[in-house]
C-alpha cells in the first residue's frame, strides 16, 4: 500500500508537467528527473524499499577560517558561514542582473533587495525536494511581487530544481522557456502559483495555508503528523496596497492561519516613484488590526540574523499568521540606481552592471555560480531526498495504522477520484419537480462533497443565495479547521484567488466558490488566473440573470456569459435543469487543467425531456427535434434559463406545422471541441433559420445564428422589477420567439 | 453674468434628468419642479434676481411642552425635540417596511437600524436643495450599503424631493419607477452615484471629496469660499470586507480628505449570519492605521446626542477623513426578527410588521408620515432654496472679482465644454514618426487638459508606462490638492470607483485612470458602473495586446476588447495612430453619458494614410480601396496595432492584382449605431471575402467576416517573449492575412 502512495505522488508529478492549455511553449519530459525512492507507477513495488534506503547527506555544517566568517545559528542547525551566505546572497543577485540584462527585460530591483531573505529561506529554512517539486508535504513558497520572478528562478536554480539550469536563466523571458516574465507553475515546476498581477499572490498563499490547516486537522494523529508544512510569501509594496490583500489578509488571521509567514518587502518604491506619493498607511498596524502577529526587520539587506530571528519568532506564533516587515533596499548594490524606480523594471544597463560588480566585489563572468555556493546548495538534492523519504516512510507508517483516512488523504494527493464518483450525482425526470438550478446545484455540491475527498468551498457571504452550504459539514473555523464549508464574507476577489491556492495545492482538492453571478466581476483576474495557470477552481454563480428581478441592474449580468466565453481555457456552463446541472458537475470534475463557471438561476425552472449528461459534455446538442433528415425548418437554441422558452416556441411552432430543432447551448467550448461532423448534425449549414434566445448580450450570437439568423436577448442594462415583468418587457418570451421566427 | 451661473446649473439639471441609455423605464421630465430662484435658460436675466428674493424660512426651533422633549442642540444650530425626533425615525423605518413589505422584496433591516445616523444627517446637518438636486455647493451624501436603498428614498422624500413622492415609495422596486432595487443616480435625483456592489460607494464618496478639496484649492479665495460642502458615507460590514474599501480608504487617509465623514454601520450581521463567522478584524484600527480620525458610537439605535457629538468631532478633524463607528442593531424595532440575518434582505411579513408596530408605538397606516413630521421636514424646501440663493448671491460676488477663475468653475458645474477646445487635439500625417499609441495618448490627454478645466487624472502606479502624465501640473496631494495629477497607488478598483465620483461630482469634471488594459479585470466592477451610471470617465488602457511582449501571459489581455464590447454604454476604443487617438480623445470628451476605453499600444506603430477623426467618429470606415463600385475582391479589417498589418497586407495582394479595401473597426459601438446605408457602403453584403485581424479573441469577429471570412487573432492565452517573436509565432503577420485571404 505505501508504495502506492508513492506512485500516485509520481503521477501527480508527471500528470502537472505535461501539461498546457495550447500552449505553444515546448515541455520538457525528458527535464522530469525522478528523485531517488520516486519512481513511476510502472516500477511497482521498489519504490518503497528504494525510498527506505539510508541516503547520504553532506554535512550541515561548513567552518572557515576566516575570522569573521563565523558559523550562524539556523533555524534547522548550523549552516554557512556569513562569508560564504554573503557570497550566496550575491550569487542570487548576480543571476538576476545577468538575465535580465541578457534579456533586457525583467526586473532586477527586487532580487537585489530580497536576496537575503530568499537566499534564508530557500537555504536554512523550508523543507523541499528539488528533485520532485510536487513532493506533497513541502514547504510552499509564493512570490507575490511576482515581477521579481528572477528571485525565484536563481533560488530554484541554486537548490537544484531541473527546471531551472543555467541554459534556462539564459533564456529569461524568451519564447518557449521555462523562465518567462513572471512565474507560472505550469510552465516552471517549483513554482507553486502563477503570480504577477499584484496581490492575487498572497491570497494563494492564505489558500495554500488553508489546505494545509484543513488536512492537518483532518489527517494529523497524535503518533503521526502526516501533514505539516509552512507556507511563505514575499510580497511588495504593491501588492500591500491592492485591495485583494487586505481581503486574504483578514480571512488568514480571522483562520488563525499560525503557518503563514509572509515578509513584506518594505523598500519605500513602487513604479511611479517613493511609496510616499500614494502609499503612506501604517502597514503593520494594519495587519495587528487583521489579527497577525507583525516583526520588523528594519536590516533585510544585511541583516542575516534579524531574518532568521523573525522566521524563529514566527513559527513560535502558533495561533496567528506572521507578517514580517523587511525594510530593504531595492537594488541593493547598484552604486547609481538602488533605491530608486529605475532599477524595479529594467536591465541595469551594462555601465551600471559592471558598476555593481565593483561595488559588491564580484569579480565573476555573468550567470557564473561560485564553486563553493554551488557545493553548499549542492546538499539540497539529498536532503529533499531524504525529507520526502521519511515521509514516504511516515505514511507508510500512517497508511498501516488508519487505512481509511490513508486512502482519502492519498486520493487529494495523487488528484486520483474515487471509482463510480459520478454515481453519487443526483438525477432527474421531467416529472421531477421545478426547482431554481442554483438549489438542484446544492443537491449536487452535497452529492459530491460525499463521495471527493478534496471537495470543498463556500461562497462569499451569500451561502443561504447561492446554496453552497454542504450540509454533512460544519464551518472552517479557526477551531474547526477539519470542516469543508468555507466563509469568505464578502471578498470575491480574495475567494477566487485563495480557492486558487487550494485548488494548486495538491490535485485532488476541488475547491468550489460563489457569489451572484454579476459579482464575477469582483473576482475576474482571480479567475483569469484560474484559467491560465489550470487551477480546477468550481465558480458556482447564482442569480444568473436579470430572472434575479427586483435587486435591479447593478445586480443583472448582461454581458458576463459572453465575456467569459471568449476568455481562455475556462469552461462557460449554462445548465438549463437538473439533468443539465448535475451534466455540468461532471464535467467540472473532470476537467483537471481547467476552471469551470457555472450559471445558475434565482428562478424556479422545469426539468426538460431532452437534456442529458451526454448532452451537457458535448456543449451543444439536440434537445428535441421533429425533423427528418437533418432538415428542419428553423432551429431554436439557447441556453439556462431560456431554453424552457425555446421548447415552449418550438411546441407553438409545431402546432403551426413547422417542424423545429432545439438545441441547449450549455459551453460553448465544448461544442467548439467536438468534431465538425458532429456540429454539422446540431447545426447543419443548410438551415439558416435560427434562433437563439439568452438573458444577456447577444453579442457573440452571429457564430450560431448567422447573418441569416436572429438573436434575442439584452443588449442594456437591466431593470429593477418583478422577473416575469421583466422577461416580457424584454420580449424573452415564447411568444416573442414564435413572432421571430416566423419573420424569417 | 450671475444668471448665466444659474441657467447653466438649471440647464445642467434637465440634462441630467433627462437621459437614460436606452432605458425603457419612463423619464418624467415634468416631475421637474424647479426651486424659487432656478429658472431655464429662456427666462434669462429674471433667475438672479429671483433668487435674491427673500424667502421665508420657517422656524427651526420648535418647542413641544412634554417634559422628555427638551429641544436638541444639532451641528447647525436648535432643532426638534427628541421626541420628534424618534417619532422622524421611526417615520423613515416605517417608510421602509412598508415600502418593502408591499414589493414583497427588499432590504428593511439597514434602514431600520441606520434611520438614527440617517435623520441626523439629513434633518439636521446636510445642506441641500430639495428642489435642486443638482444644486452645486450642496452636501455629497453616499449610500455604500446601497441594498438599503430605502433609507435614502425614505429621507429625499421627507426631505422634500420630488424625485420621490408617496406614489414612488409604493412602486418601490416596479418596473419604471423611480425607487428601484438600488439607488440609482440616472433614475433618482438626490442620488448622487449608484451604488449596491458593495464597497464602490465609499470609494465613489472618497472621489466626491477629493472633487471637493481640489476645486476648493483651486477656486476659493480669502474672501469667498465658494467650494465648501461635505462628503458623507454609510457603508456596512459588507463595504468593509471588500478590498476596494480598503484601497480607497487609503487613499483618503493619504490624501488627508478631512470633509469626508463615513459612518460605519456597525451592526455585526451579514446576509450568511453574525460577522464573527468571517469578519473579526478590529476596523477602527484598521482606519487608524491608515490615517484616519475613527470615533466609536455605541449608542448607534438611540443615542441621537451621540451621534450629533461624533459627527461636531468629525468636523472639527480637518486634516483627516472620519470613520464614526456606529454600532447599531440591524432591523431595530422588530421584535422577532432584529438582529438577525433573516432582516436583512426579506420583507418582514404582515405578522412581524405588526407586532414591530406594536413595539416601536406605530399607529400609523402603511407610508404614513405623521403632520408634525411632515410639518418639521417642511422646511427643508425654503431652506434648501436659501442655501442655493445665497450662494448664488456668494458666486456672483465671486465672479464680478475672479471673472477668469469663475468661468472656469462655471464650465466645472454646468458641463459646457469651452468653445472649440477639441482643436488642441494634436494632429498628425503619415510623414510624422512613427510613435506608441500611448506615448500619442499622452499628448493628446496634455493637450486637453490645458483647454478643459474639469480634465484630471492619473495612474494606478503606472504613469511612466501609461504616459499619463500632464506635464504642466504637479501632483494632487494632501498639501497640493489644487494640482491635477492624481496618484492612486496600485490600486486599479478604488481608482475606478474614485473616477465615477469625480465624474459625478460635476458635469464638467472629466477624469481619467490608466493602468495595463489587462487589469482592467482589476477594476471591472467600477467600469460597469461607470457604464451604468453614465459616468463619463475615460479609461486610458495602454500594454493592449501580446505587444507588450516578455511580461508575458499574466500581462497579456486577450479577451478584454470583446468582454468590454458586450457590455452595455460603454465605448471600447482602439485606435491606430495618432490621429485615431486624437480621434478617440474627441469622442470620448463628446460622450457625456458613457465611459470610453481606450486600447493603446506599447509598441511603435506608424501614422496610416487614409485614417481620420472622422471615421473614428463613425467607429468605422474605409482607410483604402483601390476598388470600383463598392465591390472590393476582399476586405480586410481589424483595429489598432494590427490595422498596420492589415494595410501591408493589402499593399501586398493589391501587387498581385487583387482589389482590397482597409476598414478600420475602431470602436464596434459607434460603428453599429450608423445607418444600415452607412454600414453597408463599408460591409457591402456582396462581398463575403473578409479577413480580420486583432492580437486579441477571436470570438465574436463573425459579426463581420460572416460565415464565409475568417477571422486572425488568439484564442490561447499569450506568452512571454519578444513582441516581434510572439506576433511571428501567433500568425499576426502580413505574410499570413495575405496566406489567409488567398484561402477565401
Amino acid at each position: 500500500m505505501a508504495t502506492s502512495s508513492s506512485v500516485t505522488v509520481a503521477q501527480a508529478l508527471v500528470g502537472r508537467v505535461i501539461s498546457g492549455h495550447g500552449s505553444a511553449a515546448p515541455v520538457h519530459p525528458d527535464r522530469l528527473s525522478l528523485p531517488a525512492g520516486f519512481h513511476l507507477s510502472s516500477l511497482g513495488g521498489r519504490a518503497l524499499r528504494a525510498a527506505s534506503c539510508p541516503i547520504a547527506v553532506p554535512p550541515l555544517r561548513r567552518r572557515i577560517s576566516q575570522p569573521q566568517a563565523a558559523a550562524v545559528e539556523t533555524l534547522e542547525g548550523k549552516s554557512a558561514t556569513t562569508a560564504l551566505v554573503e557570497k550566496s546572497v550575491n550569487t542570487i543577485r548576480f543571476l538576476a542582473i545577468d538575465a535580465v540584462e541578457k534579456a533586457n527585460s525583467g526586473h532586477p530591483g527586487l532580487p537585489m533587495g530580497c536576496a537575503p531573505m530568499g537566499h534564508i529561506l530557500y537555504d536554512e529554512v523550508m523543507r523541499y525536494n528539488p528533485k520532485n517539486p510536487y513532493w506533497f508535504n513541502r514547504d510552499r513558497f509564493v512570490l507575490s511581487a511576482g515581477h521579481g520572478c528572477m528571485l525565484q528562478y536563481a533560488l530554484l536554480h541554486l537548490a537544484g530544481y531541473d527546471s531551472v539550469l543555467e541554459e534556462d536563466l539564459k533564456q529569461f523571458r524568451q519564447w518557449g522557456s521555462r523562465t518567462p516574465g513572471h512565474p507560472e507553475n505550469f510552465e516552471t515546476p517549483g513554482v507553486e502559483v502563477t503570480t504577477g498581477p499584484l496581490g492575487q499572490g498572497i491570497a494563494n498563499a492564505v489558500g495554500l495555508a488553508l489546505a494545509e490547516k484543513h488536512l492537518a486537522a483532518r489527517f494529523n494523529k497524535p503518533d503521526n503528523e502526516i501533514v505539516d508544512h509552512y507556507t511563505y510569501v514575499i510580497l511588495g509594496d504593491g501588492c500591500q496596497m491592492e485591495g485583494i490583500s487586505n481581503e486574504a489578509s483578514s480571512l488568514a488571521g480571522h483562520w488563525g492561519l499560525g503557518k503563514l509567514i509572509a515578509f513584506y518587502d518594505d523598500n519605500h518604491i513602487s513604479i511611479d516613484g517613493d511609496t510616499e506619493i500614494a502609499f503612506t498607511e501604517d502597514v503593520s498596524a494594519r495587519f495587528d488590526a487583521l489579527g497577525w502577529h507583525t516583526i520588523w526587520v528594519k536590516t533585510g539587506n544585511t541583516g542575516y540574523d534579524d531574518i532568521r530571528a523573525a522566521i524563529k519568532e514566527a513559527k513560535a506564533v502558533k495561533d496567528k499568521p506572521t507578517l514580517i516587515k523587511v525594510t530593504t533596499t531595492i537594488g541593493y548594490g547598484s552604486p547609481n540606481k538602488a533605491n530608486s524606480y529605475s532599477v524595479h523594471g529594467s536591465a541595469l544597463g551594462a555601465k551600471e552592471v559592471d558598476a555593481t560588480r565593483q561595488n559588491l566585489g564580484w569579480p565573476y563572468e555573468p550567470f557564473h555560480v561560485p564553486e563553493d555556493v554551488k557545493s553548499h546548495w549542492s546538499r539540497h538534492i539529498s536532503e529533499g531526498a531524504s525529507f520526502e523519504a521519511e515521509w514516504n516512510a511516515k505514511f507508510a507508517e500512517y497508511e498501516k495504522k488508519y487505512t481509511e483516512e490513508a486512502a482519502e488523504l492519498k486520493s487529494i494527493i495523487s488528484g486520483e477520484l474515487p471509482a463510480g464518483w459520478e454515481k453519487a450525482l443526483p438525477t432527474y425526470t421531467p416529472e421531477s419537480s421545478a426547482d431554481a438550478t442554483r438549489n438542484l446545484s446544492q443537491q449536487c455540491l452535497n452529492a459530491l462533497a460525499s463521495v471527493l475527498p478534496g471537495f470543498l468551498g463556500g461562497s462569499a457571504d451569500l451561502a443561504s443565495s447561492n446554496m453552497t452550504l454542504l450540509k454533512s459539514f460544519g464551518d472552517f473555523q479557526k477551531f474547526s479547521p477539519e470542516e469543508r464549508n468555507l466563509r469568505f464574507g464578502v471578498r470575491e476577489h480574495g475567494m477566487g484567488a485563495i480557492c486558487n491556492g487550494i485548488a494548486l495545492h495538491s490535485p485532488g482538492f476541488i475547491p468550489y466558490c460563489a457569489t451572484f453571478f454579476v459579482f464575477t466581476d469582483y473576482m475576474r483576474p482571480a479567475i483569469r488566473i484560474s484559467a491560465l495557470s489550470e487551477a480546477r477552481v468550481i465558480y458556482v454563480m447564482t442569480h444568473d440573470s436579470i430572472g434575479l428581478g427586483e435587486d435591479g441592474p447593478t445586480h443583472q449580468p448582461i454581458e458576463h456569459l459572453m465575456s467569459f466565453r471568449a476568455m481562455p481555457n475556462i469552461l462557460m456552463l449554462r445548465p438549463a435543469d437538473g439533468t443539465e446541472t448535475a451534466g455540468s458537475y461532471k464535467v467540472a470534475v473532470l476537467n483537471k487543467k481547467r476552471p469551470s463557471i457555472l450559471a445558475l438561476s434565482r428562478q424556479k425552472l422545469p426539468h426538460l425531456a431532452g437534456t442529458s449528461i451526454e448532452g451537457v459534455e458535448k456543449g451543444g446538442y439536440i434537445v428535441s427535434d421533429d425533423s427528418l433528415g437533418n432538415k428542419p425548418d428553423i432551429i431554436l437554441t439557447g441556453s439556462g434559463s431560456e431554453l424552457e422558452i425555446a421548447v415552449k416556441a418550438a411546441e407553438e411552432l409545431r402546432k403551426e406545422g413547422k417542424t423545429v430543432r432545439v438545441v441547449s447551448l450549455v459551453s460553448w467550448e465544448l461544442f467548439e471541441e467536438q468534431s465538425d461532423e458532429y456540429k454539422e448534425s446540431v447545426f447543419p449549414e443548410a438551415v439558416m433559420a435560427r434562433v437563439s434566445i439568452e438573458a444577456g448580450a447577444t453579442f457573440g450570437w452571429d457564430k450560431f445564428v448567422g447573418t441569416e439568423g436572429k438573436a434575442i436577448g439584452i443588449n442594456r442594462f437591466g431593470a429593477s422589477a418583478p422577473a416575469g415583468k421583466i422577461y416580457k418587457e424584454f420580449g424573452l418570451t415564447p411568444e416573442n420567439v414564435v413572432a421571430v421566427a416566423k419573420s424569417l
